[in-house]
């Protein structure tokens, strides 16, 4: 193989970055600032409060032991400390928060993992998105950061257990960047048994986004928290 | 467990049942035709023309020993002749070909596993469809047929490929009818290595109909053959 020859499996060292988890008081936020926390990362939780972040980010890191680093933040302040930026917010407020943080997340990678769904008596369903995804709206409101989407179907329940040391599955991870989808399939990598895979253009994000709605079906139906794997890769 | 609860996992036998794979000349279909003839299925591979139904059948049956029941005929004739019919055809002619056969089609179950997918310099990208997705599409032509969304990510490569006993992937398997996603989910295992897992209603079915362009994704970078696995089901 030639120098130039990138393997699909090549990782870069994501160990030393810092992560603000937006929307973190959230079950799939605090879910994921716990493993990144878990996996030696500076961790800062986000949230429309600095008190709730803040709150939520000790109840986090009480099980972790004295190494966890992890602190509490309003949003903005949150977004400026990290150097990889998750967005878990809810889906209602996901355009006017990141319209709000435009500057503060310039030039950063930002990590989106917003399902865009609705539910009723017959369960989760996908919404329309005008934008096409979650992502691309990301992309559209944060012009100047490098949008990722990632981290759609963990499960909440799975990544906040104790009990669970190995988490068993896949991370697809879309964006048009190849730099910045390597950079966060590292990221899922540090969360023990998950491999990062690349899935395609954040033009193919609505799928991803919206195969969460199916999940919980599965979940339904199996009563199990599911995840994907890829085989063959 | 009461006598009337059934565990997720129960599948119904259909050792017994023929299946009808129309556009059964394309590599899905000749795939899938092979995959349920080496189950011991009676299979009818359907195509516009019957001549043309007749050689594919001649060709798939070839590797596969005199046991193997496998025989082609036109689309309208396959349709009446499959207990099971699957929909394999190019998303092109899904809703004409669908709307010629809906009386040889009632009262069956009707197996969608088209992918509405368009290709440009990109890669793939899912299609807008108007019924939302080519399972409900062909759910609003066959009134009277039972519509099942199945075995949209198996890989042609891999089920025609004669080296491979063992196909590593789950089927998503999405309908409104127990009865009938059950039947399904047992057809699915009825291929080696593969299991049918419930995915949930029809109304969630464009994206795992989408998901396939991420699955092209995954293989372009990768050079593999993707699937998908359920953890934790």
């Amino acid at each position: 193989m030639a120098a130039d020859q990138k393997s699909p499996h090549d990782l870069p060292d994501v160990a030393g970055l810092s992560v603000a988890v937006l929307g973190g008081t959230g079950d799939q936020g605090r879910g994921l600032a716990r493993r990144f926390a878990m996996a030696g990362h500076r961790v800062v939780i986000g949230s429309r409060s600095a008190e709730r972040a803040e709150t939520a980010a000790a109840e986090v890191g009480q099980g972790l032991g004295a190494g966890a680093d992890i602190s509490g933040a309003d949003n903005a302040a949150a977004a400026r400390q990290g150097d990889l930026v998750v967005v878990a917010v809810p889906w209602d407020g996901h355009r006017a928060l990141l319209e709000s943080l435009a500057d503060a997340l310039a030039d950063k990678i930002v990590i989106d993992c917003v399902n865009p769904l609705g539910f009723d008596k017959k369960g989760a369903f996908a919404l329309d998105v005008p934008e096409g995804s979650a992502a691309q709206q990301a992309e559209a409101v944060l012009p100047r950061s490098r949008v990722v989407a990632a981290f759609h179907h963990v499960s909440a329940v799975v990544l906040l257990d104790p009990e669970v040391d190995r988490v068993d599955l896949d991370v697809l991870v879309l964006g048009d960047d190849r730099d910045a989808t390597d950079t966060v399939r590292a990221l899922a990598a540090r969360i023990s048994g998950v491999r990062g895979i690349y899935g395609g253009r954040l033009r193919n994000a609505h799928q991803v986004e919206a195969l969460t709605a199916n999940i919980i079906s599965v979940n339904r139906r199996y009563k199990a928290h599911a995840g994907i794997r890829i085989t063959d890769v």
